[in-house]
């Protein structure tokens, strides 16, 4: 039997794209999140502290099939914004965003992407936004926005998690410094002298205003990615976003941030469902996926999945990793009972209530542990 | 002294059991459960999420038996439905079926069974119950349903937690498939080219209104098995069940799921008394039998240790199973001042209270832990 | 430096005793805990689910000293009942009688008790009581008490927890039975000829109206040990009872029982001054006698440290074992700012609020975990 | 890449410290807490307890330096008073001076310094503040406390949790005793034969009198370091403290008590705004400090980090400690859109709601942990 007949889950392309990528340094920078990435692994943890009340003989199929920004999808997926895909594989964020249009999810092309959005436009069908961040360079912001906009990208999804970057310690103790994913690009063939640094530096903070502009820019929908706290939901709604993205950043900016699932609740009853919601951060099963629907999601982001995937295989890959998600968001909405992805019943999550307790004699035994007291 | 004197417990016919059994991907079917196994895990372990709080001085001695469905039977057990059994030992569900009558307790015939259900009637007294799916395929299983009432069955267990497999891992990494449990079957002696999957395609997903039509077929009592929701208990009355067993299929199904010992006391408010209750899952030593009891259960079932026992030596080793458990039980229940199984106090059941904390220096430096901060 | 100049408290004696006891059989005996051993572990454990909140600048030194049972003691402690002396140090019983009344503390002499009731007494000075259990042979039983009360016991103290002795594994696989302890008896040259199981048999239980018997028996007072439920405590006061002992039997009856220390505060509450409490259960640090006072007792009982000192040094390592517990109790009343053991603040004990969460990712690379989620 | 360069944070400072430092007993003494360390551990592990739920869009650099004791500081830091710093660099106290004065935050220079109050006042600019005990010895803490005004320090700092020095069973182990300790001090050409020892014996424990006397020998504001109950920190304010210092000295006094940061939100309730409130215990990331800030401090003490840092670098190396602190406070405030240090919203803190769970079967795999229940 071959290793890729045992690969059954994310988890295990997880384990795959270590191994495929060859730059060590490049895969901590993937993998790693801010600090002592306690955020990193809380996202992950949290989706454990809520159980699954299946319901039974519902007596209907499940359709996974839905709408984000008014246009149909056919999963509750997005492919969260990320950089640097061509590093991972030649085509990169082409590559990418073939695998999108064959699912049927939309693309959220980031902005340090090393395939221009041209390009991504230029491969064929599929719904694409662009992902962009406060500038103080607004010149340039502008122009890139009315250039995403003229390629038929559907969508801007505005960053604002990110006034600075966050503490990668594992980047730092690697050396995989900007200065090192620069010359990374350049020996991949994608020099990016062209890239300016999208981000304001720490005098000149942007504001809510700003959003208002960017939202009246163009007639494209505006997505807020980054919200953790109800306030600025409704902030974000109040200053012209179409809906809003639940998020952390996968853990790589403030470490110790409440995980996103965990957010995710209190943000949906202060919505009121005025926006759509869409939520990342850990997501690794299709189990996960309903939780985040019962909790209040229209759709998930998908992250660190897609570039395992990319990693191992392409557009193939990517696509493994969406089928993943898929079978498993299916399996799971079945098994609970739950027939419509944008329709779960919210009662189908619980609060976990076990407390933490000794492990069972025998298991200590096993694990070597002492006599204990 | 030998290997067999030093078992003490189910815990260790686990042990004794996978030693017993050649072929490991078979014992992994037997063990294994969905996705991540959290559920399974989880199972076992909110069992040790109550604290017992016994009384003193109770002044009576312990009566296990009690009736269930309105029979008695010496223990408040029941053999869980869990197939191919004769892959386990020669006599299969024979053996098992003899184990259950000796001990006086009923046994739950499952679907998939070896042994055809006229052979497992003709082994002599005792209850049997017979396990059904709901099928596309009606005209088969009321021919099975009428051929168990004819055969003596007392009872029918629909399983409703399955509308389609669960995802197994552990056997799609060991390549245990249908296909190659048909062919162990086959090279066992027991060729089930007359078994049809009697689970409904997801095209064509059974509901209540099929288990009141079950329920209608004949004058056996239905139990409803698979419930973890409150909601679906009163659905399950309403439509004809006589008993409600709680289960979460030993975490093999929808993974993350409530454990059923955390999900009993809730069914057992909305029932009220209008059906029995049952439970199974993780049951593993007296302790968590008496817990069950004062969760509301009339009974629990066994799947895994009968399994062990029929795998180390038949219905010797069903038997002994049922024993430990048994015995497990009745000193339980005389240390917590129980006196009857069918009435036991509430209140002898306490949620834990402990909190997570660090493990005592000396434990800490045992473990080899570092300094800490 | 000298081993002994290493050992600082009385978890080091354990380590000690550990090697000490040259029949690991007997070491495991004592050390164990009936099934799991979950209560046996929770018990330590439950005393780290309080925090301690200090009072600074009291202004007043320390006083330990208190009444039990109306009678002074030297520190609010009790020798608990422990069986089988003799087998860790010849002088046995002798030994730790003279280590109590050295120590100003009673001594509860257990009724397996390898020195005779009046070899005790003849020790000399010091507060002995004489621990009892409800036999079907009430002649016997009447004859011992009224021999304890003739050779100058000041109290019975009765166990209720062990109608039935607990499911000691440790002791099932070690083999160290009942006849395996009649054996070492005898080769320690103390034959237990006279012995009689002084525990009724199954079919014939006890009574409150048996307490109530007892009490009447002679003057002496009497404390019922083995409470978890704070019902029990009152029926035990209007029985006659005059003091409460909360107690799990050290993790050595009904696993899963409540901690004795979690039992405490509904008893206290239950009892409202009408009868005195003790308690005993993985009290192993001064810190623990503190919270215990603080939550309702007037006294812990010692057992294990007890037995660990005998074993190491006869009188004078049982010595060692109070003074550290001593020691540690007036320290941590000190830094407590509380003056009277008999007179602590309910409000310097808290429960903790900690929820278990990731450890640090220093911490995990050192402890050699994987990357995770 | 040199070591130096992988040196991302305190924690690093920590395991580098430990290779610097020649005597492992000094390394032990400065990490070690009383008994179990329980406390010490909590210290650390409570930060974990919040998360932080970041704002957005602030629109505002972040502010972080402050007023304490109406005096302006650049950092919301103090340098906790801790002793012996000679042992860990020939200049000790002075460098420690230095490295404070050039941070722009206050110094709390310790009784048992190796260096004079004189001498450190000598070092030039700097805010320093003199650390006082209790003691019988009226006339020489009047001294001292006389001494310092003229030397020009600020402040008095007086240390209420230490009437008596908590059980250092790392240092009893090491023996590294208050002996051991003087003599490093004399062959390290620091003889302290001028050190009276300032604490009360057990026989004449000071009262809140004794603070109000404190208070008014001078016109030195008077911070009271070691509350962790409401109701002292009430008391403090009534007896003449300007400043409430929230610690459990480091986890070194009495072990079980509630972690400072958790003891923070009543205290700064009962003081309602009365006085200054400051915290150490823990402290090792930006996020930490942010925390304490949210939850009611104006400014945290850096105890051991401070340490760490002088014993690789004298006051380079106290400055680089204060640098990260400083560095990763005003990135997490950025981050978490919080602009001010004296302003922080409370609502950026909230308790986690995690509960223990399995850790996912992949990483139990990784572990070798046993297959489970």
């Amino acid at each position: 039997m071959s290793d890729a007949e045992l690969t059954c889950n994310v988890l295990d392309l997880e384990r795959a794209a270590r191994k495929a990528i060859a730059d060590e340094r490049l895969a901590d920078y993937i993998a790693g999140g801010a600090d002592d990435e306690v955020t990193l692994a809380d996202n992950r943890d949290a989706f454990g502290a809520y159980w699954l009340r299946p319901r039974v003989l519902s007596g209907s199929d499940v359709t996974l099939s839905t709408t984000v920004l008014g246009e149909p999808v056919s999963l509750p997926f997005l492919i969260a914004p990320t950089g640097y895909h061509v590093l991972l594989h030649p085509d990169g964020e082409l590559a990418t965003a073939r695998a999108a249009a064959k699912a049927g999810i939309p693309l959220i092309l980031a902005w340090r992407a090393g395939r221009d959005l041209r390009d991504v436009a230029a491969t064929g069908r599929g719904s694409r936004w662009f992902n962009v961040h406060l500038s103080r360079d607004t010149g340039r912001l502008r122009d890139r926005v009315l250039e995403a906009k003229a390629c038929g990208f559907e969508a801007l999804c505005l960053t604002v998690d990110s006034p600075v970057t966050g503490n990668r310690e594992r980047d730092r103790r690697s050396g995989y410094t900007v200065a090192a994913r620069t010359a990374a690009m350049e020996a991949a063939g994608f020099p990016i002298d062209g890239w300016s640094e999208p981000r304001p530096g720490a005098t000149d903070l942007p504001t809510w205003d700003d959003v208002q502009r960017l939202a009246e820019l163009t007639d494209l929908p505006v997505v807020v990615k980054g919200i953790l706290d109800p306030r600025d939901a409704v902030q974000a709604i109040e200053h012209g976003a179409s809906a809003i993205y639940v998020s952390n950043h996968g853990g790589r900016q403030l470490d110790g941030s409440v995980p996103a699932i965990c957010a995710l609740p209190e943000i949906a009853s202060a919505v009121e469902g005025r926006a759509e919601i869409y939520i990342d951060g850990g997501i690794r099963r299709g189990s996960d996926v309903l939780k985040a629907l019962a909790l209040g999601a229209r759709a998930v982001g998908i992250g660190r999945p897609v570039l395992w995937g990319l990693a191992i295989d392409g557009d193939e890959g990517v696509g493994r990793a969406i089928q993943f998600l898929a079978d498993e968001t299916r399996r799971a909405m079945l098994l609970a009972g739950q027939t419509n992805s944008s329709a779960v019943d919210p009662e189908v999550v619980t609060p976990t209530e076990l407390r933490h307790r000794h492990p069972l004699r025998s298991q200590r035994w096993d694990r070597g542990l002492p006599d204990g007291p």
